[in-house]
């Protein structure tokens, strides 16, 4: 979990931490604005935004918000991957598009990937489109550790393919002293 | 669609038709006795079927089980791919295992897809194991015309791997004259 771009440490003023019912309108506005989902994946995002918020740390959805100035500006959701034994989807990773280019996606990423270690998850998945638009998308999940394990052709419309990326976790180094 | 072991029509003492409450504890009971599923399984297919039940025709989930002497012997489940446009996972299919062997799962399977189909499905997913144990499985899938589309090493576990297939589905002849 090493990063060239991102200095140790988060600036003083960002922070994450569980949201709150009065981060779901930022949190959606910013899903929205990103541009990238379709208006039955926006909807899908909201289901799971407010079930996570309904059940908190206890339910199937686990989520957290990067925060700047007391506003949420960015999102990710896990959840454990039923059927599996340690294995764990990031759901979603949103980041408001004003705020984009300055880390707060890896943040996120690298803040799921210990509470996935913490929960005693071993694996993650993230799936995501083989669309141009995603090129992005992918090299961010590459250079974060992530290798493409599948690419299922058509899935999510014609022409438009699923990859899934997975990442074997290692437990924290001080877990095997 | 076509069958070299299954004759032209079910046997009449078949049919198949969406569950009431009365099949939830056979359809658990032969979910069970398969051997197939751990008890976390186990516990995912309940709450399934569950939810199936509770919601029927307009939930997400829509199962169907095989009924021989007014006995639930098979069930299937299907539900849409979240995010997906056209797209439909089968999530279970169980069939008692003192009735396997007699062409209930490819019955209880084609009668899905078509029920795909008149949903406005173009592709099925279905997602199993690659454990030995699920040989017969993954050979009574490619046996109906499903591909491996995707292998992701140790989804399920450390070393079980979950294995993709899909299917694309045509629409009926009839709907294209």
């Amino acid at each position: 979990m090493s990063s060239s771009k991102q200095p140790p440490g988060a600036p003083l003023h960002r922070r994450i931490r569980q949201p709150g019912p009065g981060d779901r309108d930022a949190v959606l506005a910013f899903v929205e604005a990103t541009g990238f989902f379709r208006d039955d994946e926006v909807a899908v995002a909201r289901e799971v935004l407010d079930e996570s918020l309904a059940k908190g740390p206890g339910g199937h959805y686990q989520s957290y918000v990067a925060v700047e100035g007391g506003t949420a500006v960015g999102w990710i959701c896990l959840g454990p991957t039923p059927c599996t034994l340690g294995t764990f989807d990031i759901y979603w990773i949103a980041v408001s598009p004003d705020r984009q280019g300055r880390g707060i996606g890896a943040e996120l990423t690298r803040f799921a990937e210990a509470e996935i270690i913490r929960r005693g998850g071993r694996m993650v998945i993230i799936e995501t489109s083989g669309r141009p638009i995603y090129d992005p998308t992918r090299r961010f999940y590459t250079k974060l550790g992530y290798r493409e394990a599948a690419r299922i052709a058509d899935f999510y419309a014609p022409g438009d393919a699923k990859v899934v990326y997975s990442k074997h976790l290692a437990p924290p180094a001080d877990a095997s002293r």
